[in-house]
């Protein structure tokens, strides 16, 4: 299942179930087209499968990397305090926040793991596992982290992957849980894309007008402060970025090489998309987006990545909710294609 | 959970339970507005059912109603010949269509009823028990039905959702086959929001720009010949709709009086769904939206009974497919309404 090359490049899906899956789809008793994005994504899921009809998508496991960000220490780009990034680590080790909801329903698997929360939680010894520090560094002053801290964050994501893959994942979400990670999300989408913090910050979880233009300036100066670094995806990351985004890369990085599908969640998520199609080039073809969130970056890196999100919902919770709840689409289109009637066995002489 | 005054208008969904659901979805741990659609979704679940917390939405019953069109015997406004229709009703029977595959993963159950399909079908009595007759008038040149096949067809979709009531459903979806049928939805789209053909018309299910064309001329025909009448919702039924939508719309009426809500497919669905909230005003306040296809008259529809589709996912299946796909989102908002953590309960001394 290793699919990596000696450069990193990661081997697309299989590029013969995908024309076997639009043959099939061709041939169901449906109007031509009539599935629309479904028949599209049934035919993503088939070609990351290799197998036409595809197998249902049954065994959806979802990664939570929790981490404080330094910007909301001294500025305020955030409308809640960063304590709540440690209260909703218990949240999720509870069942009770949203993506647990509807992970229950779907029958997705939950993972929390604390990367880099600004506090030593009292929580099980593996949910602290892969901890790289407390808290990533104030990115308009500071490196958010060290080459070393990066590099130790994105092997955390790949072992963490390894993990789910081994326990049999046909399909892989990573969420996020950080006050203040929209900041360097947005840094990292707009270093990526050569595009201004005006060009691209969102308004985050509910900011006002003058928290808003706080917030552009924070990632205006934290750009100007990486200058050139920002062509190198490890010094980005480590420039701009954040452990948990930096764990959360690696682990997408790490999910295309295995050849197993990941669906993306908010801004965060996609923000780490694009450093993971950075990291491992082509693993962007083994990303589906689940949903369009509020935040601008979000639909600029969809773009770059060359996605159309399944659900377009208005959340912004993060926490992989979005992705989550769009699971049953993704199940569904594997199952449309799989068991909807061929034309001719319906009008064998048609 | 008779609802019905002697004027025919529908009590609303319970306002109390409304007010009650926006106060817990504020205090819910997510930051204010994160569930964005989902959250309005699980405030009208909760009105609905008079209850907040909502109860889980468990049983979700769909009635796909079948029927055949004149327009389609003499005139090409579909890229399909209507001995599909038939073919299809075999093939929900059979558990072989869209709708079905999607039902199967949600535990949606499905009845098909052969209300006018053109066509005497070897088919289970029951399949046919409502039947009003073999097709419906071509509407460009005659009336789609009598004042009485209107007013039966009517009080067959009441019964069935009498029935659907009983057994009992908690969310209701009224699915539609019939090759030709985005015709006569057009027209009453149109007649009832006092548009003209060419501002509303659609290309249904893939057809080229002449029959485009055709079809436009078809309904402009078909409304000029209605005149006045379509400032009375039976008489608009008879003149331009079918059997078919007819009962769909006797059916979504007959649920909102029981307080029952429902949840809209396509086009076919919604110009019924208009249709209902004429036949009995106030309707609409129980009625979701799942999808937004690709015909324009669906979104002039929703947005006349003020609604916002679930889904935007270019399906153009029909069947209720949109709307059984949307059927786990709704289980999500009330999950998520039910089930999250309030704040108060995560920071106790916050």
């Amino acid at each position: 299942m290793n699919r990596t090359s000696a450069d990193q490049h990661v081997d697309p899906p299989s590029s013969e179930a995908r024309r076997n899956a639009e043959q099939r789809l061709a041939l169901l008793a449906t109007p031509a087209g009539a599935l629309g994005r479904l028949g599209e994504l049934a035919v993503w899921v088939a070609a990351t499968q290799g197998r036409v009809p595809p197998e249902p998508v049954e065994r959806v496991r979802a990664v939570i990397f929790a981490g404080d960000h330094g910007v909301t220490a001294h500025h305020s780009v955030s409308a809640y305090p960063r304590e709540i990034t440690g209260a909703m680590v218990h949240a999720f080790l509870l069942g009770k926040a949203g993506v647990c909801v509807l992970a229950a329903q779907h029958g997705v698997t939950v993972r929390v793991l604390d990367i880099a929360v600004d506090a030593d939680l009292d929580v099980p010894p593996e949910v602290t596992a892969f901890k790289v520090r407390r808290g990533s560094g104030r990115i308009d002053v500071e490196d958010a982290l060290t080459l070393e801290e990066t590099r130790r964050a994105i092997a955390a994501g790949e072992q963490i992957a390894a993990e789910e893959v081994a326990a049999g994942a046909q399909l892989l979400i990573s969420g996020d849980m950080g006050i203040g990670n929209t900041t360097p999300a947005t840094a990292l989408v707009a270093a990526s894309l050569g595009m201004s913090a005006a060009e691209i910050t969102g308004r985050g979880t509910g900011i006002d007008d003058s928290t808003f233009e706080h917030k552009v300036a924070v990632i205006q100066r934290a750009l100007d402060r990486a200058g050139d670094r920002v062509g190198d995806p490890v010094q980005t990351l480590a420039a701009l970025g954040s452990a948990d985004i930096a764990a959360s890369a690696g682990f997408m990085a790490a999910s295309a090489r295995a050849g197993v599908p990941v669906l993306l969640d908010g801004v965060i998520s996609v923000a780490a998309a694009l450093m993971a199609d950075r990291l491992a080039p082509g693993a962007a073809a083994w990303f589906a987006a689940g949903h369009r969130s509020t935040e601008p970056a979000l639909s600029v890196a969809v773009d770059k990545l060359g996605l159309t999100p399944v659900l377009d919902l208005q959340l912004r919770l993060g926490e992989g909710s979005g992705a989550v709840a769009a699971v049953p689409l993704v199940r569904s289109a594997a199952l449309l294609l799989r068991d909807v009637a061929l034309l001719t066995d319906l009008m064998p002489n048609g």
